[in-house]
């Protein structure tokens, strides 16, 4: 490929973008409920930010990018809820919304986009005026406007890296889902589909949460992507067949050498690509590199309740007594990753230095 | 490891085998129902080779070995059905049983020791006396007898090749449940606990159809093994935190370069203990080798139902129109197998000369 993006105007992207899962309506936060698609369409208003704190560890929403817009617009639902006579200035809200900052930030420990939204929103409090209020809501609009451009920015760039008539495989909910709309390596996807370049879509279930088999499909489906899905498991004799020519994931967190922390799963995709001379991309918004920690084996890998191995629904469906052990992220070592792409650029065969000269 | 096989004395096979999937009533075949456990321990009460197919069609019992012992009492129970006056001797018997015989074999197409078993009883058709039924039924025992004592064998011959203090990783059910009794690769792991070198027990949940996760960390649980549910994503970071030395799986079918077809899902697991240094073995009666096969690529891969990745237990999970993609077993290439373990010897790093060292 020797275009660097395609033409952004070239692309239909109202077309193969139809789910929204983040509504501010000016009083309260409507999140679309993921624990519940594809079969029932329902939002959850949180009208505080510990409500909004709840549905992130819930995972009402998900998605590193999504969880970030959500939690921005949880500092205003706080910022809402302090008195007016609590906070005359944005000095003494800070102190005062600090509390609901930190409930916010620790709902879920991998992605860091949570932290950097919430950053941004810290640093409004730090240089507002008496405005305090309406800035920190023109953040979380900013936050989630520019998430959106971003994805589109970055579906051009990623589209223009795949070869017309190529198969992808994606892993988890990378879509509109997952990001204030288009999707981060599913807006590659959509990208790649409407400019011609992807023929085939594959997504897998993504165990335990089966994000692949319940979101994922079904948001493509929405847009009119055929998918066809498959087992995690099946994604080595997928590549086998010689259906697919690149792996497209999304990330949690891009450490400063490019080593990538993304939902359980993408590390063995990323071995098994690199063993069948296929190509992984890696897309996410700047807003996931974290240039302050060095390597992946910095980065604390959640472990989630084990009962999501345990049951499916509520019923249980492995024996009594039974252990298990449920990390949700893995680590994608930078070696494995032949292009991050974000709104910024496309870093190929990321290191730290290529990654330094693009984040540094 | 210097000891070529621990001593079988030494190993208090019955302590740690406790499950038998079949059993022959003398009228009738019961199986354990494999599709309801762990919740549910029921018998299905066979009185018909075409019951015998149905069953094996449905899952009812499975695991390559069992599936041939099923088929060869499937074989005893056509003959019963025939009129004495009909087949009065083996040769016209022979020639009434083979549609039952084919239908038998087209129950599964994927494991060879379905199409070995009923070789087995055809043999005996073909040289049998007046007394045919009786040396069928005699047929099936053996077979039956012979599965548990060379699972005994490979349990200790392959426990030998593991390190004291070793992790291990098992994928899908290779127990008793899908044998007659002990196991293949579960069946190491046994021998390994018994003589104090497997410390740790890893199970996949083994989607779609969720082996590891209803049957074999239950069968482990019933001989008082502890083992540790994961997901099959999951495996590639569980091996990176070094809990791991082994991955030890059963085979569908051997090919005689030592290619070797599992269940779905093997495959990666080979690439990733591969990527990480680890070592795989492949435990298997002598009976799924076929050296008519020269290799991996010649071999059928069966495609289930995509109802299976698309619905649980009854119940869609997943959005209507949505095509998935459901093969049930991979290849794994010999270059990636470290052993081949069965009750004749041990073949390490397998090739096409070594195994026809042993089974040539």
């Amino acid at each position: 490929m020797t275009d660097t993006a395609l033409a952004l105007a070239d692309l239909d992207f109202d077309r193969y973008d139809h789910v929204r899962p983040i509504r501010w309506t000016g009083e309260a936060l409507e999140l679309l409920d993921q624990r519940v698609l594809p079969f029932t369409v329902v939002h959850e208003s949180c009208r505080s930010s510990d409500e909004v704190a709840a549905a992130i560890r819930a995972l009402v929403v998900r998605g590193a990018p999504a969880i970030g817009i959500a939690a921005a617009w949880g500092v205003v639902l706080a910022a809402r809820a302090l008195p007016a006579d609590h906070a005359t200035d944005a000095a003494a809200a800070s102190a005062l919304l600090e509390p609901a900052l930190q409930h916010l930030n620790a709902a879920r420990p991998t992605a860091v986009n949570l932290m950097w939204a919430l950053a941004r929103m810290r640093r409004v409090l730090a240089t507002a005026g008496a405005d305090w209020r309406a800035a920190l809501e023109r953040e979380a609009q900013a936050i989630e406007r520019e998430d959106l451009a971003a994805n589109r920015r970055m579906g051009a760039l990623g589209a223009a890296l795949i070869a017309p008539g190529s198969g992808v495989l994606t892993h988890c909910n990378t879509g509109s889902l997952a990001t204030a709309g288009f999707g981060t390596a599913l807006g590659v996807i959509r990208a790649g589909v409407a400019a011609g370049r992807v023929a085939r879509v594959f997504a897998t279930e993504t165990r335990p949460w089966n994000q692949g088999a319940r979101l994922t499909v079904w948001e493509l489906g929405q847009d009119g992507i055929d998918a066809t899905l498959i087992a995690d498991s099946a994604a080595a004799h997928l590549m086998k067949t010689g259906q697919v020519q690149w792996v497209v994931v999304g990330a949690d967190r891009i450490c400063a050498n490019g080593d990538t922390a993304n939902k359980i799963g993408t590390y063995p995709l990323a071995i098994a690509a690199r063993h069948h001379g296929l190509k992984v991309m890696v897309v996410a918004p700047s807003s996931t590199v974290d240039m302050a920690t060095a390597s992946g084996d910095r980065i604390e890998i959640e472990e989630r309740d084990p009962a999501e191995l345990l049951s499916f629904r509520g019923k249980r469906v492995v024996a009594e007594g039974v252990r298990a052990w449920n990390p949700v992220f893995d680590v994608t070592p930078h070696a494995l990753i032949d292009a991050i792409v974000t709104e910024r650029g496309v870093v190929e065969r990321p290191d730290a230095g290529r990654m330094r000269a693009l984040f540094g």
